[in-house]
């Protein structure tokens, strides 16, 4: 669909801005290369300061590298009102993949100035530190600490694999801030993102209404076989602990087609996506593998039920080829809904701009997950192209990433003007 | 079974010197670590050589590495029998898997010469050069370039992990022979070996009457799905190569088991022992796998239906899961059989001796299977516990590796005798 006219956002300054952020860390192959805590992340934290400078804001660094570009509202005792997300990419990502949010944000703080409007509620652009957790291994790192999910302290220890410490990253970029990091009293936050998966552009819709994210369980599992030779061992003497893997890898995908194997809205999700062989020689029988497994559904009724139905099924499938199975539970979070009156922001918005839209589940975490939990949040979803993320291939067209940007003005503008 | 008495060779003296072998690489766990051309392999071709000489040898080596021990016959223009096997190991090896066939042989000389039997003809001890193919990646090395299988300039140019080619390997450790590496005429050859197997454990048989080697089809494979993201793609969006490669990996069982599942002597084979995952991370959807799959059977035959029916199958599963694959067939050796007249000397000679045994098919390659190729071959196997071998937990009782050792006397004297 083309792009609305008379709207108050423009598109262009949006979409010129956004392809400027994807030159900090740009990639060969058109996609951003910017992790966190490295010189293109200073380069972009530098820049993404200047301009909320110049479009009027004063912008304040906590003690995890979070930034928060303030615009002063009418009324100084109201609460804020944060949008944003995150300008860390992936090792080879995308150049929307967190800085539409974020770029976004700044369009509306820019669109905001041009118009001279003074909300009523200041409105804060916050660039989350270290949303993708490619480096240090824990994702949404700066929201986490500042939702009081992960504790600061232990953070900062994590490193890279060259040993350099969370702290030590901030500290070499210059992104120690003097505020601490914490909630601080806010009124709502809204993030908007890609939606990294292919359901919007499957039913041409340029609008998500995100109401919550997926309930998740993760396992490591480890199967123990015996490995022996594979031109001596016959069918019966065998132990072979990767026949085992594959048809729990099967009952992984049956879990999740449980749920529905036929239309792109279905809500399971079933995956193994890591998994190691051993001794992983070709003409040994493998003794041994170990894997991820996780599962993701929007009710925590069904997480429930899988979490005692997948270890039982699994173990079976180790038992029936002569292995046994160690599954241990490492992470496992429930479903978050976001808050009913922004969701209805976001919604209303839409259908006031005229934009074709459907309530959805994050499958995906985001930043608006964590903070979800300590003040009122929605999120805005975009297509993207073949629902790619994480992939310098990564592909939003401009009229998609100015219908996102329409939305969160709208729906910030809303709230940041409520009647209390 | 207890060992049998009034029997010529000297079980104790063949024991004692099999765990005089083991020390030479000995690993705290009880195995051996004795890799071709290491300082270990040279002790232990040192010590080869003088127990050899000892026993009234003559010791030749060729030119790559492999030694030839030469008892004299009665008739000078007898071709030889030779006898042997390799003392390289596995880097986690154990202290029989080709020290016993080379060990043994030595026994067999030092009998001749304690009952001062002279042959008819001349009687040749071989330590073949790098069997395992552990370090250079080409397994039956030395027996390969003899038989004329692979060619010598190549093999010599092969290189280990370090950059260090077979030619310097063999220099280093001054095992470059005079003589040139070819089939030279001679009358048979017997090798005696563990099975590596569980066949004849498990029907407490201590000899293995081997008439043959398997037929062996390998394949490299590549499953292309499209990797994206764990949570947010539903099931009929997923092109996930490692669910197709899970149900390849059950094709293959299904073929192995339709020669049977029920019994230890059914005959097929198949397995996937290397599988590599990409990107393998926890929350993304394979899109990519790599892996090998070999078949093995006895018949020819059934190789060939296997060779054009496991290619359908296994594209019929990546096509089910949104996949491709590609499949190249990189190694296919034909089923070898032993010489008929070999085989019954050593049919003969277990009958004589009054042990159980039983007729059966190499599941594993030994340099018998190449030798075999020039000259009249035969194999006897003898058990060892729990089919294990590669394993620095290999074990064999002395009374099933002197009831081998019988059998090999019995056979080569039997050959060096016959009436021409």
């Amino acid at each position: 669909m083309p792009a609305l006219t008379n709207q108050p956002v423009d598109g262009a300054r949006l979409w010129e801005t956004l392809m400027r952020f994807a030159q900090i860390g740009g990639t060969e192959k058109g996609g951003v290369k910017r992790i966190t805590l490295t010189d293109e992340d200073r380069r972009g934290r530098d820049l993404f300061r200047v301009l909320c400078e110049q479009a009027g804001c004063t912008v304040r660094v906590d003690s995890m590298g979070n930034m928060f570009a303030r615009r002063a509202g009418r009324d100084p005792a109201r609460l804020p009102v944060l949008m944003g997300s995150h300008l860390d990419s992936q090792p080879t990502g995308g150049k929307f993949d967190g800085a539409l949010g974020v770029i976004a944000g700044l369009e509306v703080l820019r669109t905001l100035a041009d118009l001279d409007i003074v909300t009523e509620a200041p409105i804060e652009l916050v660039n989350w530190t270290d949303e993708e957790g490619c480096r240090f291994g824990r994702a949404m790192m700066g929201s986490a600490v500042w939702s009081g999910i992960q504790p600061e302290d232990k953070v900062k220890a994590l490193t890279d694999g060259d040993g350099v410490s969370v702290a030590e990253g901030l500290a070499a970029i210059g992104y120690v801030g003097a505020q601490p990091c914490a909630a601080f009293p806010a009124d709502a936050m809204f993030e908007l993102h890609i939606e990294q998966g292919p359901i919007l552009e499957a039913e041409g819709k340029p609008i998500g209404i995100v109401t919550g994210a997926q309930a998740q369980i993760w396992f490591e599992a480890e199967v123990t076989g015996q490995d022996s030779h594979a031109g001596t061992t016959p069918a019966i003497a065998r132990h072979d602990a990767l026949l085992a893997t594959a048809r729990i890898i099967e009952v992984v995908d049956a879990i999740m087609r449980e749920d529905g194997d036929t239309n792109i809205a279905d809500p399971g999700r079933g995956t193994v996506g890591r998994l190691a062989v051993f001794p992983n020689s070709p003409n040994v029988i493998p003794g041994r593998t170990k894997f991820n497994v996780e599962f993701r559904n929007p009710s925590d009724a069904r997480i429930a039920a899988i979490a005692t139905d997948f270890p039982q099924r699994a173990a079976a499938c180790a038992a029936a080829n002569g292995c046994t199975l160690t599954l241990t539970p490492v992470f496992r979070v429930p479903a978050q809904p976001f808050d009913a009156d922004c969701v209805a922001l976001v919604e209303q918005a839409a259908a006031r701009l005229g934009y074709p839209a459907r309530k959805m589940v994050s499958g995906a975490g985001h930043d608006a997950v964590y903070v979800a939990t300590k003040i009122p949040t929605a999120m805005i979803f975009t297509p993207c192209k073949d629902g790619l993320s994480h992939n310098e291939a990564e592909s939003v067209e401009q009229f998609e990433a100015e219908a996102g940007c329409q939305v969160l003005f709208e729906a910030v503008l809303a709230r940041a003007n409520r009647v209390l």
